[in-house]
């Protein structure tokens, strides 16, 4: 019996496998035949758990799959691992797959095609980058060769190139290890998806943890010692001695392929889609997770953010779109949550910088408060920063540093960002309170009061 | 210096104590005076602290104090303590206080009165509820004799009448001091304040704490021994043997004084206001905290709703308004958290009957998930509950029964209800992922796709 419609799907991680999943639900084998290229070892798996396996705290690789290849062949989807996609012909509306093992190259024609291919990680092109000793985090093969990098030398410095969430969660998983830990960054102050007055909490936090943070410092190249191995990582004013070397740069979109495809890319370089996630101007081909931007929906604008659980709400709206359902992708807010050992670090919605870029003007207020009743054991401190727009009082964003406790509490925020609510409005919410989980004012309360109190200042 | 204006606060708590600070701040000691009237030894004390403290948690009595008489004072409020308000003369715009310690008896005129009388235990008029050993938790003064009683006693068994909140935090309380605990009450499930399906999961996590979960069971009489101490609990059926009993049986509004004054309550006995916290009718007369009834945003209706972070906002806008400044109280969803040892408990909106009661139609939806990753470390089982509205798909409710985690969740649904948000919108809502800190759906997201899938098979 032959399939009425063909569903292609290049790349078999999180937007990918959760669009056949998805769509495999709504039709079965006879109506909808679903293949899925992957040019990896692994499928469907967390890479955000890579610095947690890392560090020990996770056993991984396999508790880091969330569905093996063969769970997914045996839900009727025929997918295919070590094979890379390396051509999108549309108007033949045709991939050409080349087995990456028995190196055979076959076209692959297709009725619906999802363009699922992820992020590459940032890779500068320094001297020494290859040289044995320097990681990358970014799949669950780097995880490995980094774990056995790790217990594989007796040398006891690394160096963290990049202190954005990759570089300080690896900072943790390396002193977790018993890692003497150097993390390098260009920018100012470390977290830079922070504003600079709250970034210097993190950079301080760590400082106490023992990991020395180095700030303003453009990493010029990797010094590999006689063995060729890497001995140390060089700044313009420094070298700083490395056994080992973890790039934790970020990643960008991972899209030469559907641009040499001649499918729109925005400014970031992650592909553009409508709300359906379909491509713009292209009916039957979609594309979702962290090869796409998305919709800021208090910027008004595209950005790319590479985060597993938007992949995934992708993944689900394109395979119930193709499947026959209705989903749309309405967009983000910019929530991101992060740990480095026990601090926690939080934001939502738009930074000053990023405020100011779009033209809005706004007033800030920043509060200190507790997670629990200050007279509760247990209780942490917390610093709780808001943005709202001036004269409207509409909240632009929050950012949350501090202990157990504090970075789920920006969830608030992304509700109220996503509702529109003014930080007056947000003053009268109804939040839990008890005093094991909150002081009586929770302190998204009080910053949203104090936020409202600068709104009035500021008047129209 | 004669001020202009009289502002008399009775009752020296959160609503009160909150009113009469604000007012202040707005408003200097020769433009506003303020007296406030406390009958009681303590002001502005945290009584959603007393099971801790009674649990040997928290230090008490000071600890839950928020604010000192003397600190009042010092900033231009006029604290009587000991001094209780025994008549309102609206016609006459004054007030009768009595000096409880000196006996004296006195008229004090206002042009502002705060009436935040707050709440009063709920004590059945049964036979031995008197008798020592025998205690409530509402006051510091309960607390200090609850304390007392519990050091006093070699005895090892204790009986909690009443499953609430109260009921079960003071279950907690008294397995931490080593009593052997059973607790009575006349529900089908501990906490009404779920759904019975939910209660369930409460009151098998109780069991599992060695606590004796007794339903179904009204209480006949306190059984005091020949030394007149308490030394059973009755119900029809059967005596609990009782070293200690506490009163967990939920509170009233005490509104004996503005009902004898012909100020007007509502159906559970509390006072109504408009949305500035004036008791309706009365241009001059305020009221906040736990003896006024609050709008319910989902219902529609007006409940009581005992709860210091309420009594806390009351008091600010009252103040403000007092003050000379503009604030609302635009309502309540109904959100609630709390614990019973590691057992987190929390709910927000309506529960299935009380939907049902003001004409509502709903579906609901049940998952299971966790707090974390599942494969992170710490990560704990949590259920969620989430009733929406048929058709519209409006969320209408949620509950939350899991562990370290779980409650602050409910947050997440309590701004959604304030936006009146569908349960699919909610499904796209960017709340904070990382493994640490999440599945890659949060659990309140996968209740809410559940839920949406439910309106959607319901239909219209």
């Amino acid at each position: 019996m032959v399939a009425n419609t063909r569903m292609v799907v290049i790349g078999g991680d999180a937007a990918g496998m959760s669009a056949a999943s998805r769509a495999r639900r709504y039709r079965k084998p006879d109506d909808l035949e679903i293949t899925a290229f992957e040019r990896g070892h692994f499928t469907s798996f967390s890479a955000c758990g890579i610095p947690y396996w890392a560090g020990g705290e996770v056993d991984g690789p396999d508790a880091l799959i969330a569905r093996t290849a063969e769970e997914h062949r045996r839900r009727g989807i025929d997918l295919r691992m070590r094979t890379e996609v390396t051509e999108i012909d549309l108007a033949g509306q045709r991939v050409r797959a080349r087995d990456l093992e028995g190196g055979t190259d076959r076209w692959h024609g297709f009725d619906h095609l999802v363009v699922a291919t992820g992020a590459r990680p940032v890779r500068p092109p320094l001297d020494g980058i290859d040289a044995p000793g320097v990681y990358g985090v970014q799949t669950l093969d780097d995880g490995q060769a980094l774990i056995d990098g790790l217990t594989g030398t007796d040398g006891r410095r690394a160096v963290v190139i990049g202190a954005g969430y990759i570089g300080v969660e690896m900072a943790e998983a390396l002193v977790r290890r018993g890692f003497q830990v150097t993390v390098v960054d260009r920018s100012p102050q470390p977290m830079t998806t922070l504003d600079p007055d709250m970034g210097t909490l993190v950079h301080e936090a760590m400082c106490g943890m023992g990991i020395e943070v180095v700030t303003g410092a453009e990493v010029t190249g990797i010094v590999t010692g006689p063995d060729g191995r890497v001995a140390a990582v060089a700044t313009a004013a420094k070298e700083f001695p490395a056994d080992v070397v973890v790039l934790g740069l970020g990643v960008r979109p991972g899209t030469a392929l559907a641009e040499a495809a001649g499918l729109p890319l925005g400014e970031s370089g992650g592909l553009l889609t409508d709300l359906a996630m379909r491509v713009r101007g292209h009916e039957n081909v979609w594309a979702g997770g962290d090869c796409v931007e998305v919709l800021d929906l208090v910027s008004g604008r595209t950005r790319h953010i590479a985060l597993g659980t938007h992949a995934n709400k992708h993944g689900q709206v394109i395979g119930t779109n193709i499947g026959g359902g209705y989903a749309t992708f309405p967009g983000v807010v910019g929530t991101a949550v992060s740990k480095v050992c026990d601090l926690e670090i939080a934001r939502t919605g738009l930074l000053e910088a990023q405020a100011t870029a779009v033209g809005l003007r706004f007033v800030t207020a920043t509060i200190e408060s507790t997670s629990r009743a200050g007279y509760y054991p247990g209780a942490r401190p917390m610093r709780v920063k808001m943005l709202a727009e001036r004269g409207t009082g509409r909240l632009l964003g929050a950012q949350i540093v501090g202990r157990e406790g504090a970075a789920k509490r920006v969830d608030v925020a992304a509700v109220a960002l996503t509702a529109r609510m003014t930080v007056d409005q947000m003053t009268a919410l109804d939040l839990g309170y008890a005093p094991p989980f909150s002081p009586v004012w929770d302190p998204v309360l009080v910053a949203a009061r104090k936020a409202a109190a600068a709104v009035r200042d500021a008047g129209a």
